[in-house]
């Protein structure tokens, strides 16, 4: 069986939109999916990338093109009202998620709040609405992601993905070898993992 | 009839992959092709915008990423000695060329001798041989490329790309309006041409 490691931060659209592909991926593929969160901030400041709107036409330019993939995956999309915004809570609250076996539900749960609803994860009360729609106990939730092992935990997944050669956000590997960045890029992720 | 504006640099390894799709794309929608030399390291430095290998770990990738799209495409490619090299003739010689009626096989033999062969068009023998290739006296073509109004006009269309949004290579326009940018959009151009 195949293996997909996903590396995603709830901060980039793309990822977003990615993320939403991921199901048929694995069906189709049969793959193993490995969901993997990191922090898109730290990969950048580790590789000296820096996000796309940096540079102002590509920025605009972006918008569109965010518009004609969600048109194609049929996914609805619109940017927050802050943006880029910190989204470092939420991904140790992944963190917190996957060791109660509730990575999935919370991944999906989360981007739709933030690409879909609007929701502000940087705030206590967004993301503890996000850890209730995901069946977490939103208290418990809130106090776990400042744990110092949970921060620890991100960190490593950072570092590791930046070690294999990660500057962006999706990243895909197959199989522990091959590396692709970008929702562009599924296509050939999914011929890499049917060999 | 659909009308579709090909900015390209020689220096793009992703535009000489895009290339050789275009006699495919123009056969398929029937569009009208307008190819417009422009001179990328001038659109970097209006933009703000940088070249993908700046960012070591984003060029690393970018080799396996060229490899794995000419493979797709069946085309052969290998980087040049010296990357990036100087375009500037180069693309002041495409300039020449659509004067004399002989823009698409100077492009077409241009884009080759880079990407295929390993010809160095930094240099005037380099450059006139292609010229020769394309049908051009490799004399007056070289003589001709230091004229000023060739030098204007590749400069006006480095600034008219810029003007209508362009960031980097390659840039195409469908008519005169959606801009897409990049080799991994070309699916994308193929559907606003069938309209």
């Amino acid at each position: 069986m195949a293996k997909l490691e996903f590396f995603y931060d709830f901060v980039s659209p793309f990822t977003y939109l990615a993320n939403a592909q991921i199901p048929g991926i694995v069906t189709r593929s049969g793959c193993q999916l490995v969901a993997r969160p990191f922090f898109l901030g730290g990969v950048m400041k580790a590789t000296g990338n820096a996000p796309p709107a940096n540079v102002p036409a590509k920025g605009a330019y972006m918008f569109g093109d965010l518009g004609r993939w969600a048109r194609r995956y049929g996914v609805t999309i619109q940017m927050p009202s802050v943006f880029p915004f910190n989204s470092l809570k939420a991904m140790r609250g992944a963190v917190v998620a996957g060791r109660e076996d509730r990575e999935r539900v919370f991944r999906n749960a989360c981007f739709h709040a933030i690409w879909a609803d609007g929701i502000d994860v940087s705030s206590s009360d967004g993301l503890g609405l996000i850890a209730e729609r995901a069946g977490l106990d939103p208290a418990a939730f809130l106090a776990a992601i400042e744990r110092q092992d949970v921060k620890d935990e991100l960190t490593a997944n950072t570092n590791e993905a930046v070690e294999r050669g990660a500057f962006g956000a999706p990243t895909f590997f197959v199989d522990d070898s091959e590396m692709f960045w970008g929702n562009d890029r599924l296509d050939f992720v999914e011929e890499a993992l049917r060999g």
